[in-house]
Formats: C-alpha cells, sequence, structure tokens
C-alpha cells in the first residue's frame, strides 16, 4: 500500500468540479460533483437519525435499488432537512438536470446537501450549478482539490486522501474526500465523506468492507455528540483498474481492505481534529479491553466527554476526568487495575495506575498535551482487544461558532 | 403544601453548621454538617459510576447496614477519589472523629466530599474541622444557609429548599440544600444534596418513594453529560414530628411525596441553571410520548445536546437543532407529526410543525429566547407521557472554568 497525492479523481476514470452556485455563501465554490466515465457499483452508509435529510433518503434508495451510480452533486450552505415533500422533490429535480447535463441515468445520481436545517434549496441555482459542474468536471488532482473545498462549511481545511495497492500485478487506486467538522454538526457541519476506487469489486463485497470498516473508522469520531441529519458516507467503484475481481477470503480482499481502513481513517481523522474550534486532533486509545465493543465503547467515553475535551484545551493531565469518563461509559472494570498514559511527539508519560496518580512531572505532562495531536493509552489489562477514538477539544470558538448571537 | 424558608435546619431536631478548615480553598467556609438530635432513618442513591469515591463506598455501606443515621460531614475542594485504601479510611478516621465530637454511633456518621479527583484529604484538618463544627452547630436557618455555603465549589449560588406538609392535623417539615454545577462534574464539582424531615415514615418506605422521585428529579438534569465520581443523595427523616407514621397507600404517603418531589425537584433545578458558566436555566417538556420512559430519554437528549445548549446561549431559535438531538436519542418517531414550542416568561411561540419550520417571528423567539428559565415544548402527539428535563447554555466561562491553563 502506497500513499499517492490527490483524492477523488485518483483512481481511474473519475472526474470532479467544484463551482460557486450562490447557494448561501458568497465569493466561494459551494457546489461540488463526482462523476465517473463508468458505471460504479456502490456501497454508502447513512446517518441513523430518526430525522433525515432529503438527500439521504434518496442516496439510501439509489445504493438499495439502483444497479449502479455514476455521479454526485453535492451543496454547501443548506443541509435540505425537514423540508418535507419539497425538500425530497429537489432531491429528483436535481438528478433530472444531472442526468441530462453529465450523460447518465437519473437512478445512477446521488446527492448530498451539508449546512442549515430547515430551509429550502434555491432549486434554480441549484440546476444552474449542475450544468456549470458538468462543464467544468475534469480528472485533474487539481479538480478532486476544488471538489473537496467547494464542500466545506465551517471547516478550516479541505480534506482527501489517496492511495495505491497491488491487485496481483495490477495497480488499484482508491481516493477520497470529505468535509466535518465531526459526524455531528446538524447546523452548519454535516459528515459527508466519498471514497472512489477503479477496483473491480462486487457491489455486495464493496458493502460488506465498507460497513465493517466504518465501525472503527468514521463511527469512532465524535466533535459534540449531536448525531446529524445527513451524515453520508458514499464509496463507488467503477472498475477500470482492469484488476481479476477482488474475492472475499483472498489476499487480494485483505489488501483492498487495510487501503479502504486508511483511506476511511485518514479522512476520519482530519475531520475530528479539524471539530469546530478545535486546537487539537484527540485521540483514545483503549487496549487489552475483553471485547472489541468494550474497547469501542470506552474509548468513545473519554474523546466524548466534555470536561476532558476542556481539560485537553487547557493542557492539564486531569487525568480524573478521564477515569470518571470510562466508569460511566457502561462498560464493568476495576479502577485499581488499570492504567493510563499521556502521548504525543513530545513523549509519553504514565499518570495513573493501581488505583492512584502515578509518580509524574506535570510539567513534562503538560509539554506532552502542548502538541497538536495528544493521545491517551489507557491499558484496561482485561483481556486482548484494542480501539481508537478521535474527537478533538473543546473550546471557546467552539462556542463562539455555535452561539450566532454572542459571536 | 407550603414553601418555607430555610433549608437542612427546618425541619425539627436538626441542626447544621459551616466552618473554615482550609482543606483546599482559603477564607471561605469549606466543611459543612448536618446532625439529627435523635436517630434518623436513612435513604440515599449514589453515583452509578464505576468508579465511585471513597465517601460514596463508605455512605452505601452505611445507608444499607446501620439501623440509622444522625451526622453528616461534608467537605468541599478535594473529592476523595481515586484516592485508594488510604482515602476509605480517611472517611473512617472522619467517622471516628465526628462519634467523639457528636456524641453519636461511628455507624450513624455519614460523609461526603466534592472536589479535585486523585487528591488525599488532609486528614488532620479535617478531624479539626470536624471538632469546630460540633461547636458551631445549631438549629437556627441560618446556620442550615452556612452548611449550604460551605459545601459549593464553582456553584455560584448556595441551594436551599423547605416546605411544610399537614399529615392528619401535625405538620411535618422536609428541608434540602445541595451543590451543583451537575449531577456531573468529576473534577470541580459534583453533585451532592442533602434532605432532612422530621416526618415519622419507615426506612423502606422512605427508601421507595426516594428512588422513585430521583428518576423525575436528579436524574433528569445534565450540566455536561459527565457523570461524576461523587454523586450522592441521602435523605434523613427523624420523627420528631410526631405524626402518626406515614404507610403507604395512604393519602398522607401521597402528599408526602409531592413535598418530596418538591424539594427534590426544586434542588435539582438549582442546580441545573447554576452550572458552570451558565447564563440560562434550560428547560425540555416533552408530552404526548406514547411510554414515560420515552419522554425521558428524549427531553434529556435535547437538555443534553451541545449544539442546542450553544444555541440557547446565542439566543437562536435553532429548532433544527433540537428535532436533531430528538432523533437521535434512540426514540422511534415521525418527524412530520411533532410538533415545537419555545416558552419562557416573554410568552410562547410554535416553531416546528407538520414537518417543517411554522410561521414565527425570529424577533418574537429571540425575545423569548433572551430570558434566564427558557423552555422547549415538545408535543410527540403520539400517547400521554409527559417528562420534563433540565440543563443549562454552554458558555465561554464553561471552557474558561474547565480549561485551567488558558484562564
Amino acid at each position: 500500500m502506497k500513499a499517492v497525492s490527490g483524492g477523488v479523481t485518483a483512481a481511474k476514470g473519475f472526474e470532479a468540479a467544484g463551482v460557486e452556485a450562490g447557494i448561501k455563501y458568497k465569493e466561494r465554490k459551494d457546489m461540488a460533483a463526482i462523476y465517473s466515465r463508468k458505471p460504479c457499483v456502490l456501497a454508502g452508509t447513512f446517518t441513523s437519525n430518526v430525522v433525515k435529510a432529503a438527500p439521504v433518503m434518496w442516496d439510501k434508495k439509489i445504493v438499495e435499488e439502483s444497479p449502479f451510480g455514476q455521479a454526485v452533486i453535492i451543496n454547501a450552505g443548506i443541509a435540505n432537512a425537514c423540508t418535507g415533500k419539497e425538500g425530497y422533490d429537489y432531491c429528483k429535480q436535481t438528478a433530472i438536470r444531472a442526468a441530462e447535463a453529465f450523460g447518465v441515468p437519473e437512478n445512477s445520481v446521488l446527492v448530498a446537501s451539508t449546512g442549515v436545517i430547515g430551509m429550502q434549496l434555491p432549486i434554480e441555482r441549484i440546476k444552474a450549478g449542475v450544468d456549470k459542474l458538468a462543464d467544468a468536471k475534469s480528472d485533474t488532482i487539481e479538480a478532486g482539490t476544488q471538489a473537496a473545498k467547494a464542500i466545506m462549511t465551517t471547516d478550516t481545511r479541505s480534506k482527501e486522501v489517496a492511495v495505491e495497492i497491488d491487485v496481483k500485478g495490477v495497480k488499484v487506486t482508491l481516493g477520497g474526500m470529505s468535509k466535518g467538522s465531526g459526524m455531528i454538526h446538524p447546523n452548519m457541519c454535516t459528515m459527508l465523506a466519498f471514497v472512489t476506487s477503479d477496483a473491480v469489486i462486487s457491489k455486495e463485497l464493496l458493502t460488506k468492507a465498507v460497513k465493517e470498516d466504518v465501525k472503527d473508522t468514521f463511527n469512532m469520531i465524535s466533535v459534540d455528540g449531536d448525531t446529524s441529519t445527513n451524515d453520508t458516507l458514499l464509496v463507488m467503484a467503477n472498475g477500470m483498474a482492469g484488476n481479476s475481481e477482488i474475492k472475499e477470503g483472498t489476499p487480494e480482499y485483505g489488501v483492498f481492505k487495510e487501503a479502504l481502513h486508511y483511506v476511511n481513517e485518514t479522512l476520519a481523522k482530519m475531520m475530528a481534529g479539524d471539530g469546530e474550534g478545535a486546537t487539537a486532533l484527540f485521540e483514545t486509545k483503549v487496549i487489552h479491553a475483553t471485547t472489541k465493543e468494550d474497547a469501542r465503547i470506552l474509548s468513545k467515553a473519554v474523546i466524548c466527554s466534555s470536561l476532558t475535551k476542556a481539560a485537553i484545551y487547557g493542557h492539564d493531565a486531569n487525568w480524573g476526568r478521564i477515569l470518571c469518563a470510562l466508569g460511566y461509559s457502561g462498560v464493568m472494570f476495576d479502577p485499581e487495575k488499570i492504567a493510563l498514559y499521556f502521548e504525543s511527539k513530545a513523549g509519553k508519560v504514565l499518570i495513573y495506575k493501581d488505583g492512584v496518580a502515578a509518580d509524574y512531572s506535570e510539567e513534562e505532562a503538560g509539554r506532552i498535551l502542548s502538541e497538536p495531536y495528544v493521545s491517551v493509552i489507557v491499558d484496561m489489562k482485561m483481556g486482548n482487544e484494542t480501539a481508537t477514538a478521535w474527537g478533538c477539544d473543546l473550546t471557546y470558538d467552539y462556542v463562539k461558532i455555535n452561539a450566532d448571537y454572542r459571536s
């Protein structure tokens, strides 16, 4: 597996574009498209929220019922959530226009939206944007980057990743882009992630790989615990690499899953580290847990704890808050047995063991916590399972961004 | 039922005190005692956190095994949590000293602590504090207030309430005090609440009443979702009112439960409204839910949502965030059927129905949300069950209080 530059246009046969459509923002690109020259098998995972945005309902139907997908139209600024029948009809109108403009079947067009809930899309501007996207689309790396920029809301950085693998002597590429700033932002932000590949793989196997992998990647990040109405991950594979089909239980499937995991984890970590107002990517790794599920629950409890997040912002080695979060997670353990460490580029320090504080230097711990990427390692000493979760610190700017009147 | 002035000393035979013991704070009272002239039946509920502070373990044992309780010793500044055997031994030493100083059996002494996790108590200062408390104790209203002030940490106001009821012609009083600023603060704050009564009631019935009532009072508040290691509610009844014993299934038990509910709810709301950094008490009332449990889950999801809390701070009528929180609560419902209202002293406004925004004035909604006590009413239109939860807004000061280095 080799990391390469680029994003959704890295794999063969994929084109992308980002254009100014004037949806809500001014003087910035706010619509994007992904297009594949050949039809793609599709896999998707969507928000578990009972309140689902219209584009989520549209895409679920396409992923479940259509034989393939070929284009994705995305807008930033308005989420098209809680918009009733009118909102759903706008998804259909967008797909019809894209089918014409891109020359693909209507039921191969996916749509995604991110932004404010409850507002209707300016559908004529969306349609004009679709035409512009069809004209602008290109297979260059730069075109992928423009798409990644166009889907940002409160994100401060665009998010792209690409990787190459070898499938029986044939080069297969996976690339992706996402926006945040969490799973987890129902107003101005929503998690959207798009992964493209030129691999030859069946829809069933691609779906299986995606569903397994999101448990350890996108579902392990949190910015503020608020699960969005619009969360969408779409994975498209167009088969243009020409590899022999990737089959379950083969070494090639292992390599493909590893590459997919790398792409998903990289995009997920980028989102967590660029959470609203964040100054640090905050990772929690739970080791030696009894079950994988326990490890996931424990690590997520720590990265979701408001008090722990505020302590990370304060570069404060407040292990009591971490222990407290583990304690209310719902997983049973003996607090006297576990050990806690802080780790970053600046070093690693044991801070808690045998039921009491370890003998560590506050100064050293503070130095470790001053890095932009800090980890807590929780050694449960109970079994052999591991999980990692990613979040960010809780800062003044998180409050500022989300309390309009005060900002 | 009649509200009266005072707190833990309102009921007959109860004394209290607050003194400066120099535990951690300077020039303020930081130790408190509650003492009953006669032995009390006891009921208690404690944190569900796996990581339990030493005083929680001590008190659970006393409540379960002792025939009665007669004194409570409380300190602020240090939580005595994650302090191992030494910490538990300090609870015992405190009880022994209090038994001597107050002239009560050792196994009738309860202890409670709130403050920083992981630090050992300065036990000699605690012991000296116990002696001072025994000297200072008094049955005046002022003595109760001094105790309520001494147990504060980041609280900005002391919290007391008292109420009188009539039990077959005999006046029975219930009084209480608490500190916050939530359930829910493992470092500087912990929920501690103490309720005293002169009622004649059995331990079994008192325990039943308390366990039922906390589901709708203390367990329905949240400041930041972090369940403390020290949360403690103790209810003591010394029987000195001389009423005929309150029995289950009688009108008198109904009156007693109503009074207990009033005391608990008042203390709980005071804690939520004085959450760390809070500028407003934020209430969510769910009506017409299918089950009581659904109503509780839905209302708590809204008051726990960081984005909704930030919107309340911003006086922003962001109903999308509320709908989103209801949607990820785990309760199934049809978003097209429910209705949302904002309400405060300044008025009431319908903001969402039939799946889309209602026709309301942003200005009016902003005026309603500018009050220090604001409510969201969620009409599920599914059944007949109701629940209310209380939280507070998420502010810059919450971050400031909890990110030491930055403040």
